[in-house]
């Protein structure tokens, strides 16, 4: 009789399975995350003078910008290509673990705010994959939250929130990004 | 011998659920979304005289192409910065409820199509936090499919989809989208 | 008896599956693709001369660069907007089973490497919709891992892995790549 009894609970279970997936698919909160990671990333903008040490140019601009200088007002419409190192502290001669490669562009003209896709790229011993980023940054808030839309490797499949801060900036040649990580996704 | 008994069901249930998650991960049609949403976005092209009221600037352009003027055939090469009010419904001077920015760019020799990578950024009372959006658009379809790819804020990690529909277009300078978003992972 | 019993059961189910959504979300391996697709893509870059059979142009380019010739050294900014047929074998002269259309951009000054956002699109008998792509490429490496981010039509809400390998390539005009697709998240 036992053994009769289990069929709907087995039943139940399939049901409640199958009804999770196969709707709307919600997650309650809160949301705990499987993974979380902090680096910082120092950008050098090539200013006509500085390609030895630039990690990042000015590859599109607007009509009454150049590759030299940033547009104005608000370096509307620049878009840069960077390959800026990653470390663990906010020291900019620490040793690289990776390196934030992709692209951002200026894209309002009334305050400073930017776009930005790109990827943490790591081969260390620590890590090896890569984490693939995409979203909207107003520069002036205080943090800003981008999407961790991918990874592969060791982030295979992870999905989470990246969350920016600036760290430093000196004039529009340096600055450095805090972007503290966290997955909600992990498959690995 | 009932409390025995349960023993292979709760041993079924853990199986069952892990097996869901552990191997290929499928979700059975019909899917609801769990939040649908409208929004227009209205785009006005810098054509080298409206720098007053443009929202969309060419920032790259083809060897044959200039940043004051579509390329030619099908701008193809074009890839624009903007950042476009959106509002609720279709009409340029109703108030906007949050700004549309990133890129897109034209990317066919034969026929207009554009490939969009952009967020929805809201700051109101009703919506705080951003969508994220990728993908393609072949412009002479009356839809057109894109990816949601993430979410922050009231949008946190979310996924799901947005059709666009051109509600209006005026020559080459302006142009107004619909974008009917369906949501299917909702984290909030 | 056995009904009672049975509740205590019930209720484990469902706190399982609960739990299971509304914390840390994590997916064990080995988990296996819900779909696999291979693919050639085929990208001729405009040099200056060969406007009639080019499937990419450089529409960005670093101040020292410019849009007939790749960037030196090793093609740093360069920001290339393509239409490639796509094919099921690696014969240029293939009948198209699709287009990969986006951006790539070369974003390291010290070896080969991009970064790509584009989407395979396919309107063809066997496949209606899209794959919406991400990642970075290092060039010279034999296999590259990019994300997919994202599908519509035949592809709704796909998420997975694109690994790229170089097929061919003749200097710095003609590439090949095969892409292998793997799928984990299936909707349709």
């Amino acid at each position: 009789m036992a053994a009769k009894a289990l069929i709907p609970a087995l039943f139940f279970c399939f049901l409640f399975s199958i009804s999770t997936i196969s709707h709307s698919y919600r997650f309650y909160p809160p949301v705990k995350p499987c993974k979380e990671l902090v680096f910082f990333f120092h950008d050098i903008l090539y200013k006509g003078y500085n390609r030895d040490n630039a990690t990042a140019a000015i590859v599109g601009a607007p009509d009454w910008g150049n590759k030299t200088a940033v547009a104005s007002p608000f370096n509307f419409g620049d878009l840069v290509v960077f390959d800026d190192p990653i470390t663990l502290d906010n020291n900019l001669h620490s040793p690289p673990v990776g390196r934030a490669q992709g692209m951002y562009l200026y894209d309002q003209q009334t305050t400073y705010s930017a776009w930005l896709s790109f990827s943490l790229v790591f081969n260390s011993t620590e890590h090896k994959g890569s984490l693939n980023f995409a979203g909207a940054d107003p520069l002036l808030n205080k943090t800003r939250d981008i999407s961790v839309i991918g990874g592969t490797g060791d982030f295979f499949m992870a999905r989470g929130i990246g969350t920016l801060s600036t760290d430093a900036f000196e004039g529009d040649v340096y600055f450095r990004l805090r972007v503290d990580i966290k997955l909600y996704e992990c498959w690995k």
